[in-house]
């Protein structure tokens, strides 16, 4: 047996321990239902569904009930009311408050009305998107609304309900926060992207792309495996599955797994979304040992996490210094594929910019605005700013503002996303706010790092031990906001992303003497 | 979601009822840690193994609790008073007093005793069987003979105490039978194994088996999918994986996955180890779905399973008709590693006698003297006629006796197995019983189904449709006894088995003439 690591066997404060000893089983549970989850997408037999569906109920039900506990209630309503508490013990509580506030506050009723509306709404929002028919999800979505206003009362908030919705996701994020940040970022790129479509090189990337080729499943996997064992994932504390869509799980400390997808038409998305994937396992799995099982452990915050991520796809992966010492192993794998395609041109298909509809398909510079455009809609929605009947046209609208392109369809536009079925208004932001964390943390990184030079030799060490160092290891212990100032010095500031973006992307389109 | 197909909406009886609804807590669990198991040897990463431990072992706390809880024994205690309840019903308050008869009967104190003993005791028995020293495993072993006696106390018996552990793996199995059965297996096999090892034939397998050939997984693989859609396994409903042990386990109704491990030195043990395994899943598979998540779900015991399992192996996969059907498809695929071998050369490699020390390399013929031995050892050692300290001697005079062979040291002898150190007194004959089982029911078989002339078409569909209508469906309704009486009109009956072995080998051995 591996020697007891965990954080608790040093706590003192008695109430704490009581917490630790409670929270331990609702972690373990945890554990056992991402199992669940990921044998669910990775391994199922087609007829094992329904029978996991009732599996993964009843062990969310063993958590929730331990959540709601009276006497783990009572002992973190005691644990707020401590004095001297140790910087760990009340970052516990803290986060104790955050994880509690939706099944203390909200009334189960709500919460169950809340489940049974949306499992309806996801049905039918596959349909309405399918059929392209805003009006059959609309009475859902009236209804997804009022119970999320509600819930934000229960919540409670200062200025804004959106606030109360928001925290949920990324702790203590306000609308106010995403529009100073987000204002700024739509100043400075809405018109860098006009440059770029305007520009000679706009589209050039179509030279290089032949989706008439065919990239092997078992070639792809070499060069995954070839890059993730550079950026420092350790097979000994993980592993990498297929499932359709990518996603990266927790089943403890030492087990940390990532899917990928091969699409045999396209190499670039395996190698893209796995490092994407990494990224976030490599966060996981740089977290201080002693949080295992504590309040403390996991990454903070779903941006912060999406941070992590996208700085791996986006800073690493795509970075054309990387990307031309890709190249030569790239051509190696793929050498009839790739003729005549050299390193410049293999960068103007990863970074190409294209404003498009889709979220999901979009590039670096466009993708920020998505998240906008989002974060309008649900900030005026709930905020009775927008009706829902009208949601595609104020979509339609501001799609063509943002990105100077307008859906056709409902299913590009109001329709295209899952989240709203599942209730989840206040989620989009931090997918955006990653993005911002990113560049922020990089601009640091490359003051100790010299990043662009040993991304240029494929050394990724040095960078994932900087975020060990700097970031990783902490875990849960900082909120996103302290997080941000510890590494960095300075509050979030969306300037070193549109910066970081304009920079890049000038180079790689010409655009410096226009 | 599927239909609800449970047994469970048909109960009437109220008590009944609410057992059942308990009891389905208890399946759900069960079914979760199945899937920490079956992930522990298929996929976790080497240095997960801790806090899988931690895991499996808060689950398995989890189910104890369900069964030890009060109102649940109440009910179990009221349903044993009931009267008018249906087949199923009396089968459900059987199986449950099967089921919880150690958890009632046998104090906490003991039970944890004994899981503390044990757990010291396999890391000793490793070591002692590296080192071949009993000296080392045998104050662990004296210790555990007296918990297992203490144990056979609480749980009760009419004439033997080891009655009452037998019981446990085979329910109604007693000592008495044990003897009857297989004092007939061993008159009339020790002296036919004598005939084989000193016919002409004998030890001319030797000749085409050739160690140095190379068998690449892929093409094993190729061979184990053709076969095991022959027997009919269902992929939508089931996997196969690889791990260090082969071995079956039950996710869910629709859920059944199998595991093989491929030696590329021998391509024998992967091809009839699966066929074992899925001999195992196909019972699980046939099972009817009403009993899904009730104590009627799941095969009747250990020996009818291993009954399945072995009949699979030995009486279909080693049949020499369908081993002469299988040959063309070897040959097609190891044309090279098999280059002069025909039919009855490979029937001589895959039906090879040879006595040996080891239980789990044995071949059909002998292995039942292994369990022989192993069952007249726990019998005396139980009823103190054999003392711990005397048992390898002991071993040793029984396996000359009975295989013709003297291990030269304890670890191939009374080391040899796992079993004692986990204190599993009582589990070795219920292999025995699979041998017996399975020949009773094929003869059986074979009045309603030319079982002998389909293998030699390679038809192995009518055979699993033979199981599945009389017998998988029924799984846990009737026990071992009625169910065999069901089947085949009468009670078990060692001779079944006996006259198999020998029609069987004295044709593949030549020795009907002398």
């Amino acid at each position: 047996m591996e020697e007891d690591k965990s954080y608790m066997k040093n706590v003192k404060n008695p109430t704490i321990k009581k917490i630790l000893e409670k929270y331990k089983e609702i972690a373990l549970l945890g554990k056992v239902n991402a199992l669940l989850g990921w044998d669910l997408n990775v391994n199922l037999p087609m007829q094992g569904g329904a029978y996991r569906s009732e599996e993964s109920a009843y062990v969310t039900e063993l958590i929730t009930n331990k959540w709601l506990d009276s006497e783990f209630r009572t002992l973190i309503e005691k644990a707020n009311c401590e004095n001297d508490l140790t910087l760990e013990e009340k970052a516990i509580v803290r986060n104790l408050n955050v994880a509690t506030k939706f099944y203390y506050k909200v009334p189960k009723e709500l919460i169950i009305e809340n489940e049974k509306v949306t499992s309806g709404a996801f049905i039918d929002w596959r349909t309405a998107k399918e059929e392209n028919n805003f009006k059959k999800f609309q009475p859902h979505l009236t209804k997804i609304v009022e119970i999320d206003k509600q819930i934000a009362q229960y919540l409670g908030y200062k200025n804004n309900p959106y606030d109360a919705l928001l925290d949920l996701y990324e702790p203590e994020l306000t609308a106010a926060e995403c529009s100073r940040l987000f204002n700024g970022v739509k100043r400075e790129l809405v018109p860098f992207i006009k440059k770029i479509t305007k520009s000679k090189g706009y589209n050039d990337n179509v030279k290089f792309i032949n989706r008439q080729m065919h990239y092997p499943k078992a070639d792809q996997e070499k060069i995954l495996n070839y890059t993730i064992e550079k950026m420092g994932f350790d097979f000994s504390r993980g592993r990498v599955d297929i499932s359709a869509h990518p996603f990266t799980t927790t089943l403890g400390t030492n087990d940390i797994r990532t899917t990928t997808f091969y699409s045999e038409i396209d190499f670039r998305d395996s190698f893209t979304s796995s490092i994407h994937e990494t990224g976030h396992a490599l966060y996981e799995l740089g977290i201080n040992p002693e949080f295992a099982s504590t309040p403390l452990e996991g990454g903070v915050s779903l941006g912060m996490h999406e941070g992590m991520s996208r700085f791996w796809e986006n800073m690493v992966g795509k970075n054309p210094h990387f990307l031309r010492f890709m190249t030569p192993v790239f051509k190696s794998i793929y050498d009839k594929q790739l003729a005549g395609i050299d390193a410049e041109g293999l960068i103007k298909t990863f970074d190409m910019v294209k404003p498009s509809l889709i979220r999901i398909y979009a590039d670096e510079v466009t993708y920020s605005l998505h998240i906008i455009l989002r974060f309008e809609m649900e900030n005026d929605i709930i905020n009775g700013k927008i009706a829902v009947k009208d949601a595609p046209e104020a979509w339609a609208d501001k799609a063509k503002k943002l990105l100077g392109v307008e859906p056709k369809t409902d299913s590009e536009g109001v329709l295209q996303d899952v989240h709203w079925a599942y209730g989840n208004f206040g989620y989009f932001p931090s997918y955006a706010m990653g993005n911002l964390y990113g560049a922020q943390i990089l601009s640091v990184m490359q003051k100790q790092v010299k990043v662009d030079q040993e991304l240029a030799q494929g050394n990724l060490q040095p960078i994932k031990n900087w975020l060990d160092n700097n970031l990783h290891q902490y875990g849960s212990l900082y909120f996103p906001t302290e997080l941000i100032k510890k590494i960095t010095g300075k509050p979030l500031d969306y300037t070193y992303f549109t910066k970081y973006i304009i920079k890049k992307y000038s180079e790689i389109y010409d655009l410096t003497s226009s």
